[in-house]
C-alpha cells in the first residue's frame, strides 16, 4: 500500500493528465456531458439520499449544530437544484478558445490572445455537498480538471456525487480523472494536496475565515481567497432619503449571514439628523442591534456604544456598526482603514461625489445607489460564480467562468525573423 | 536602532501608503514625472558613473566574470538609453481607469470593469542597474509603488539611480516612497521582504533560475515567474523549406543567450531527408553544436548523440538539440513533455496542421511561420515588458503595463435593492 502522500500525488498527476485532454474538448461535448450529469443526479436520488443519511447520522452523533446539519442535508428539492445548476452551466457560453483581442504588427505578424483553461483547480470546502456539483460543473465547462476536498462531515455525500459525475464524464468519452473527490478525511491529505504545485494550478478555498487562513498559510500553490466581507454603505450629504433607507435596510437585513451584507453604515454628518433617527427606528423594528459612534448615539441614544473592534467586525448577523463621518474624504478614509476590499456603496444624488467615490475606492466592487447584496456573479450577469476574490492578483471580485481561464498569445506569421 | 525586519516592514508599509496616493494620480502628472526623471538621469551622468565605478571596482576585487562586469557597467550611452526608456513609457497609453467592459442588467443596474493598479510590486533582480530604472518607470506609469532589491554587486549604482528617481517623484508632488531601493545587501533582507504579504501585492524576480527558485520557495507573496525557456521549432512535413531554414537559424543564432531562443528543433520525418542535412550544414557554418536523436544522426552523422537531458536543456548558447518526430501528434507530445510553456513555433504551409498546433499547444506563446525570438512585449506591441510569465495565473506570456493592473467592478444604480 502506498503512502498518503503518494496517493495524493497520484490524484494530482492524473488530474494534470486529464486537464491536457479536457483543454481540447469542444463545447458541444462539454455541454452534453453537463446535461447528462444533471440527468444522472436526478436519476440517482435514492443513492444520494442514502449516502447523505450516513453523513447526517454521523453528524448528529458528533453533535453538529442544527445550522451545520441543515447545510449538510440533501433532499429531492436540493438534488433537483444541483441538477438544474448543471443545466444552466451547460447553457452558458464557453470561455475557452475565445480570441479576446488580435492586432497586426508593422512587420506583418498577426498577434492574438486566446482564452485557455488554467489547468487543474483544487477546491477545498466545508460541509455543503452542493459545492461538489457546482464546482465540478464550472471547472468542466471551463476545460479545467478539478480535485474536490470537502469537509469530513460530508464525505459520503461528496464521494457519491463525485462518483456519479466522473462516471458520466467517462461515458461521454472524457477522462474520469477530470473530476476527483478526495476520500481521505485526514487534515494531512489537505497538506499533501497543497504541496502539489507541479500538478495543480490554483486552489480555491470556500468556507470560513479559519479554513481559508489555514490553506493560505500552508499552500505552495496560488490561492484565490477572500477572508471576509466588511461591506460599507455611505449615506452622502446629498443622498435621496428614500433610496438611503431602502438600500441600507436591504444591505443589512435581506440576508445578513453572507459576505456581501453591510456590516458598517457610514452617515454624513450633514444628513445624519434627518436620516439616522428614522433609519435607526426602522432597523430596530427589524431587530437589528445597532452599535454607534458617539455622534450617532447623540442622535439615537438607544444605540450601544461601538468600540474600535466593531469597525473591523464581520458580524454575519443582525448587528450593525454605525458611524457619523464629516464628509466624503472621511468616509473613504474609514473604508480604506477598516474595509476588507469586498464591496462598498455610496448613496448620493451628487454627480461629483459619486464620481470621486467610484474613482478613489478600490475595493473589488464599488457601487452607487445600489445594495451591496448585488455583489455576486449571478447578479452581475457572469452566469455563474465560483467564489469572490478580495486580493488583486488574477481575479478581483466575483469570479465567473472566464476567471477560471488565462490567455495565451498566438502569432501568425509568413516567415518573419527578427533582425535585432 | 530598529531591527532589519522592522526596517524592511517600514519600507513595505510606506510603499503601501504611497500606492494609495499613486492610484489616483492622473496620466498627465505621471507622464510629466517620467519625462522629468529622464531629464534628471541625463543631467546626473557624473554622479551615476562615479557610483557605478565603486561597484565596478568592488566587482573586480571580488573577481566577477567579464560578462558580469559588462552587465554591471554603465556609460553615457547606457544612461541615455535608460532615460530614453522612461520617455517611451511616458508616451504609452495609461492602463489605469480604462473601462474594459460595461453592460446593463435587466433590473437597470449598469455593471462595468475598470482597470486599477495592483498596488505594491517588489522586484528582485541581479546585476543589471538598468532594471532599476525600467521597472520603476513601468510601475509608476501603471500607478503601482515599487520596492527594488537589486544584487549586492550593483548596490551603489542602484541606490544612486533610485535616489534620483524618488527625488523627481517628490518634486512632482508624488510620494517619494513610490520608488524605494533597498539598501541592505544581506540575503535576510530579501527574506523579510518576501514576508510582507500585508503590504506587497506581487513579487517579480528577474534573473537566473536559481534566484527565481529561491524567491518562489520563500515568498508568502504571489510570485510571477518563468524558470526557463525551452523553446521549440517544429518543421512540419508541409513546411516551406526556405522559411524553415530562415526561422530555425534566426531562432537559434540571432541571440542565443535569451529565453526566447530555440533550444530544440523538431523535424517531421517526412521532410527530414530534404531539410535536415542542409540545415545542419548551415548550423555548422554558424558554429552551432548539434545534438541529435538516432534518426537525425543517420541523416547527419556529424551530430553528437543527444541524451534524455538534452530535451530538457536550456542551453542559452550555440548548442541545439535535434529530434526527428513521426508527425504532428508526436511533436505536440514532445513539447508537452519536455517544454517549459514559453514559446513554440510550427513551420508549415498546411492550414489544418497550423490550426491543430495553435489549438493544442498551450504554451504562453504559440507561433506559425515566425521565429520564437518575437516572443517579447515590445515585439508584440505591448509597448513595454516587465517580464515573461510561464505560469498561468494572472499573466501568461510577455507582461506589459496592463498585467501590472487588475480590474474592479463598478455598479451604477438608481436605488436598486435585492429581492431574493
Amino acid at each position: 500500500m502506498s503512502s498518503l502522500l503518494e496517493q495524493i500525488t497520484e490524484i494530482a498527476r492524473a488530474a494534470r493528465q486529464a486537464s491536457r485532454a479536457l483543454a481540447g474538448v469542444n463545447s458541444e461535448v462539454k455541454n452534453q456531458t453537463l446535461k447528462a450529469m444533471a440527468e444522472a443526479l436526478n436519476a440517482s436520488g435514492k443513492v444520494i439520499l442514502a449516502e447523505n443519511a450516513k453523513d447526517l447520522e454521523a453528524g448528529k452523533k458528533k453533535g453538529l449544530s442544527a445550522a451545520m446539519l441543515d447545510r449538510l442535508t440533501l433532499n429531492p428539492d436540493r438534488i433537483q437544484a444541483m441538477a438544474q445548476g448543471l443545466s444552466e452551466v451547460a447553457a452558458l457560453p464557453d470561455p475557452v478558445g475565445e480570441v479576446t483581442s488580435m492586432w497586426p504588427r508593422p512587420n506583418g505578424l498577426l498577434i492574438g490572445r486566446v482564452r485557455i483553461p488554467l489547468g487543474v483547480i483544487g477546491i477545498i470546502y466545508e460541509a455543503r455537498p452542493n459545492v461538489t456539483v457546482d464546482a465540478a460543473g464550472l471547472c468542466l465547462k471551463s476545460g479545467n480538471a478539478v480535485i474536490l476536498r470537502g469537509g469530513s462531515e460530508a464525505i459520503s455525500s461528496n464521494l457519491c456525487l463525485g462518483k456519479i459525475l466522473a462516471e458520466v464524464a467517462g461515458k461521454q468519452g472524457l477522462p474520469r480523472a477530470a473530476i476527483q473527490v478526495i476520500s481521505f478525511t485526514d487534515r494531512e491529505a489537505v497538506d499533501h494536496l497543497l504541496d502539489q504545485e507541479e500538478f495543480i494550478d490554483l486552489i480555491i478555498p470556500r468556507g470560513g475565515e479559519e479554513l481559508i487562513r489555514r490553506v493560505v498559510l500552508r499552500s505552495k500553490i496560488p490561492v484565490i481567497k477572500h477572508y471576509k466581507g466588511v461591506c460599507h454603505v455611505y449615506v452622502h450629504a446629498d443622498a435621496d432619503l428614500d433610496k438611503a433607507y431602502r438600500i441600507s435596510m436591504n444591505a443589512k437585513v435581506q440576508r445578513p449571514g453572507v459576505c456581501n451584507a453591510m456590516e458598517t453604515l457610514l452617515v454624513d454628518q450633514a444628513i445624519a439628523p434627518r436620516f439616522l433617527p428614522e433609519m435607526a427606528r426602522r432597523f430596530q423594528e427589524a431587530k437589528v442591534e445597532l452599535r454607534g459612534c458617539e455622534n450617532s448615539r447623540e442622535l439615537c441614544p438607544a444605540m450601544k456604544p461601538a468600540t474600535e473592534a466593531d469597525w473591523y467586525a464581520e458580524y454575519l448577523d443582525l448587528i450593525l456598526a454605525v458611524r457619523v463621518v464629516d464628509g466624503l474624504e472621511s468616509a473613504i478614509a474609514h473604508i480604506q482603514k477598516y474595509g476588507s476590499d469586498h464591496t462598498e456603496a455610496i448613496v448620493t444624488e451628487n454627480y461629483s461625489a459619486a464620481r470621486k467615490f467610484v474613482q478613489e475606492v478600490n475595493s473589488s466592487s464599488v457601487m452607487v445607489n445600489a445594495s451591496t447584496r448585488f455583489s455576486d456573479g449571478f447578479q452581475y450577469g457572469l452566469g455563474a460564480e465560483i467564489g469572490i476574490s478580495t486580493t488583486r492578483l488574477h481575479a478581483y471580485g466575483p469570479m465567473g467562468l472566464t476567471e477560471l481561464c488565462t490567455t495565451k498569445f498566438v502569432v501568425y506569421g509568413d516567415g518573419q525573423v527578427r533582425e535585432k
